[in-house]
């Protein structure tokens, strides 16, 4: 979302490289003309009493891109720079991903233009309730199904899903993808993305023959989805080399042990207090010594000044390239 | 919809008017929040086969500006320069004209990008009846009732009602004005714009003290606004000095009878071949001597150049601002 | 009814008189193709469990012929000769009335094969309310309103405009006609038929430079249409000489008092019990000497055998063509 | 809502008065047992988030009585003492009162048991807003129809009308009465109690053979309703005596400027700052000499004990008896 | 339903357990608020016509305690003594229920008051449909999923279920559970009440260190509930020493056939005419020498007086307790 | 469709086969009544505006015989033969078939007359898609699942389907049968047919005592059905001696390897073409030496000519009786 994209827009380089796949595996022009376009692109403004008494306009997006295969998927999410270009660009990519992976769905994105750390609980939930009544005719099992992104969290969905069912007078809990699992949610979904970056390491791995067994695996990031990716990795048996945080990395080549690590980050605030370790800075990982280096914190972190410095033999993108944009 | 406005949109200058006016009247700053921003913006894009079997991709657009007041009101165009910022200025535009004429009305507007020249009789039946579709949630006599603009007349409107009712099960001639008189239009619809000119110059004319009587009155343009506003302004008894079309003007100082240069228009295709005046060019009806200017052509047609030639003590905008850009 | 229509049907009467006008007015071909096809037929299948505890199916009908210019009209009739094309050609009747007199409607009929008289009240009642149910979907204000006809009285309405607010969930009187006025039925509907003959002869009369004023006028028949009929010219001062129900006819060739007729008829079953009058047949009103004739009993009473005999000067057909077959 | 009520619930007592009547007007049993039963009774329990973060839950009643006259009109009110037995009552008299002045409208009731004067105003509207959602699927201009009652103005109802039209997806003005005139409210609503009290006192002295011009008239309370009715006799000529307020009440024989009176009253916070007048008791409205006596403060003012100094000729009953209770 | 209820209703019993238990588990305050009031009740009055002609108004309820955790689930019950004190404790006691055994749905109960042992079947029919009709907008899958209860079988499913079909136009099996395997039922249902009765004895004798092989099994009852349980614990290899009907008991310390002892039943009308066994009295299967005892008749059979002679090691309660009273 | 028709109609036929098997299963004469009348006919004229610029008129059907076991089943054709006779029993047969395959569907059937082999790609997929918004609300997962029959394939379900989705404004692929793959088609549905010709040969071999394994069949016909069923056999190791189509038939008594045919049939367009085989006649199939014998062609083909010259031990009807008439 820097100053570069105002140049060409996000849509734009969906469109070169869309027609650039088309002119590859010769896909029809009027296919290329329909993953061109939106199907319908809904834009609402969202009145909000903010706790100052003042009322407040928000602009919300959700663009449901194609739903040739099926009913549509896509998180929403919160951010100030929330946007038609970007949200429409990771529906087009939506639509992709789950042709991709061969599931009956098409592709969607939505998101409301907010400050999510400038606004009080209160006026969250107001706000996503106002969201979740202007959606609610376009929403559903059978035509639309949000799922939680940047800023929004299983509660989020909770308080989405609760003010659609109320509209809709029924308990629908498969209208929303997220939600917490006393209202139906689906274990295993918290881990999902860590779990998923180390079966693509599982896979790439026999591809180059490189047994995972004792690998020494660097992690940039532990949050969520370094994490998890970090527990499966550890559970297999690789060795985990090195993490960080925004604070800071830790490294030790005989292994970390990554539960501990978690719990001192917990009671501590970062990785760096962990003792059994060396502290290193928060790029680091990207060059330490190490078969599988999995950046997971930013995205766009191995550059052109220190992709030299990689030591790794395979990476792994553990971030999603529309997320951190 | 020139080169001037890539520099400052439309919505732009709709936003900056809306402020003046608001601190001039003292308006509360929420209001202007909310006059600020639509309700909602629906774009779809409605694939059509063409007649040479290929299937192309239309984008079209309805933005419902604001419903305080009451069900929105706004027509749709289909123009190749349709885009997103000038239906939204526009539907802005309908809502305060609604407020300001007192109707329980909101605003609305909404188009398809397109160019009806180029395209067949079928293509656009189809294209109009897959628009109907895609707008039937969200229209309605109790929501948002459409109405012709630009290049979308009454057989339009006509398809657009048939295929709305038959997605909605019923016959709901009020979801759309501006159709028929056999299938519920209304008797006078046609001749209202040129009806609502005279009213106007009526109105004024009492204001400045002149009398329409045997007044001069000048009319550049000769399409339904001019020829209506000349019908009511002769049958009062003024004199219509001067008319044009795109193909030069006429000027008569003692008056044409519109009757029959509309006769001798639709025959030859213009009112330069009525030979009871003299042939002018296409602007002189601006510059002409005559007590009352109407300039209903195109607009923006008064300008620095001509401005002081004008001799008429009263000009009436007989075109739509909206309309003609 | 009879056997002659097995060898040509009803509706294929209506399409040869359909086409005979077509040719006259040159009415578009398509417009022909239009009006030979009804729009839309429901025939459903309506278990009713009788009152000896038996389970039977009744078959009922609805044609929606036609609502090109707006929510269709028509009644449904409860008579064991109910069928197909009978319902058919009637909805296609209704379509051309409403478009002769001008009202934003279309047509349709609609009927159940059974013998009201040899069912109960409450089964006429679970019948008409199962019905309801079945038509609910196709039935309203904005699609088709269903009017009393043969057998099926305001009491029949009442329950049919019941149980379709029960189904669809709201009170919409304007779902039916013909209903009892308590729960929003028209005043004057009773007598409207019987007023329509007496303008149809106040109008032929003036076109024929006949008075009404003391005109005879004998109706063969006394039933609703009849005594109507009979009650308006009455009032205007023409003298009803003669009368009939299916016990036979009365004559006077000064006038019967009809509000006496109606009183005897009342009270001893028959007009024929009325002593002010010479008793004469059933037939005999046809022929007897008078300025006006109106047959308001069966249909088809004037026939090559008795034309010859017709006095009158002007015949008014009281009874629905359509509904006497 | 007394003591006494426990031993005898409100309903109760209408019972008692139907089967009074029903015996004098000889009612139908089956008629009496339906107006013995509440069609359809609603009780939500609406969660609202105070602003002190808690949760608590609201009872919320709507009580639909009888649609066979047509949809159901009924006013909601907020007070702690709201309780089934009450509305139900409340319902039941709205049904006979709609019947009596025969609209075509049946009767229903409705409030919510909560304190508001101990309530913010974001709580208030987010309450009503919860109970417009919860009532959204039986309410609706073919349904039922609210209106405001104790504690629910014009604003109120305006909450009320636009959560429904969002829930509903249209704009629905005609779904409550009530309503701010700029959302389509009726002009005259506000002052139409007092105007029926005004024309009830007409309608009564006609019978009475008393002239109002000039006849003293005497009023306890000066709120909505005894204002408004001071203001139709006033202008008829009659002379206002006597009004109250809760602080006090004041007396002229030669008759109060009425809207002097109020003009003080909004000033200085009651009528007994009046100084034209002399200043009685909250009771002495009741006692002064007069020709006409207007209770139109609290309910059951007139009692065996000062029953016997009324002086009044005529009393009109300015409260509604349900109001209020 | 006897007289102490009336000193302390069902529902404040339950409030007291709730709060108790809330004490115990540390819940929520704000958790016991929502358990403590339904979210939605429902009560109407349904018109029926009976044989004799006459119409009489019956009140039915629906309470909807609780939908947090899914779709609802309870039965409805056909009974004088059906009340909304009753019907409410029962709707909170079921969402207590589906919440211990962990099945996304919350909890609901329904009931009309009505006795249909003075009922015809073809009464109980129409009352049944009334009542889905009544009910059908606040039913269905995704909502609120009825059961059989007291006095209402699969026949009386299979009506409610056939009428909610015609309201809504769809065949929805899933809308209620208990209905006849012909038209979607479960497998096992009819006898799924007994088979926990075994169940829990199973559980129970295995903590207890008892086996059920050759335990003596002595069944107050033999009805659904009891003759399941027999049939299960015969099947296992325990000896059922007595069991017993309204007429009384049979006793055979060597173990009953229940098979034959249901054959007799069915075909002499009481197990007393059993031959192979001891006859007894109807109370007297509570004190027999027993290993396990089964109160499956009525509820609250073990008292004060008789509780000192029970010989049982074991007692498992049979009867529902909500189910009895 | 033939002249002996006319004489008595397809669906009497049904009506005295099912009074036949009634009386002979003792089925109730209630069942019977209700077997005898479709549930529900759709009757719709569809316009479509032929590519010559006129509009025709299409009668569509759809009959939806019986729901009492679930949501309807049943195809829809495209012939210009199709009538409603023999819809409504094909409907009726459908009924039948689903309740002896005990799946919890009803049966239905549909159809257009129609010529599609004289209607371009354009007018085919025009028509579908007026058809599809006819039959809207009365189609669904839960109400009535069109299948593919004569002239309608995946292609033709696939315009319906997407139609059907615009007009719900849903994505429910449930809503047909026999739809492409890619949205969603059941894999195996194209050789169903000829799959269940295979298992009932199966069944029927080992009640007679007959090994498959080299057993000889002869397959009148190569279409779908054949083909596929030619397929089973020949993997399960019979000897296909015989195959045709319209052009004649070939016979090979050591087997033919029926893939071979195919690709002979695919590029030269007959069998007649495979050269491995002898040539015969198209009816010869029916009357070489064999052992099984499978009709796939046409419908009534053994006769009273040829009865007697067929050899084959067992013969199992490959065509469906209701598609070839």
């Amino acid at each position: 979302m820097g100053e570069a994209r105002t140049q060409r827009s996000f849509f734009d380089q969906y469109l070169e490289k869309l027609r650039h796949v088309a002119e590859i595996i010769d896909l029809a022009p009027e296919a290329v003309e329909i993953l061109s376009k939106p199907k319908r692109t809904i834009i609402v403004s969202l009145p909000l009493k903010m706790d100052n008494g003042k009322t407040r306009m928000f602009t919300a997006y959700r663009v449901q891109f194609n739903d040739a295969r099926g009913p549509m998927k896509g998180g929403f999410r919160y951010h100030p720079d929330v946007n038609l270009d970007e949200v429409k660009t990771l529906a087009a990519l939506m639509t992709l991903k789950t042709a991709v992976v061969n599931i009956p769905c098409g592709g969607a994105k939505g998101g409301i233009k907010c400050n999510p750390k400038e606004m009080s609980r209160r006026e969250l939930e107001a706000l996503t309730r106002e969201y979740a009544k202007a959606l609610a005719p376009f929403i559903g099992p059978d035509i639309d199904v949000p799922a939680p992104d940047v800023n929004t969290d299983a509660q989020v969905m909770a308080w989405f899903l609760d003010e659609y069912n109320k509209v809709v007078g029924k308990i629908v809990p498969s209208a929303v993808t997220g939600k917490p699992l006393s209202i139906g949610g689906s274990r295993g979904r918290e881990g999902a993305t860590g779990r998923g970056v180390f079966f693509i390491g599982l896979e790439a791995a026999s591809k180059l023959n490189i047994s995972l067994k004792n690998a020494r695996v660097s992690i940039q990031g532990f949050g969520n989805v370094a994490f998890n990716a970090a527990k499966f990795f550890y559970e297999y048996g690789s060795k985990i080399v090195a993490v960080s945080d925004s604070r800071g990395g830790i490294y030790n080549p005989d292994g970390l042990n990554i539960y501990k690590v978690m719990e001192v980050k917990r009671k501590e605030g970062s990785v760096t207090k962990y003792s059994e370790a060396e502290t290193i800075s928060r790029e680091d990982p990207l060059t330490v010594d190490c078969d599988v280096l999995i950046p997971a914190a930013l995205e766009r972190q191995i550059t052109e000044k220190n992709a030299d410095n990689v030591k790794a033999k395979m990476i792994i993108e553990g971030g999603k390239w529309s997320d951190n944009s």
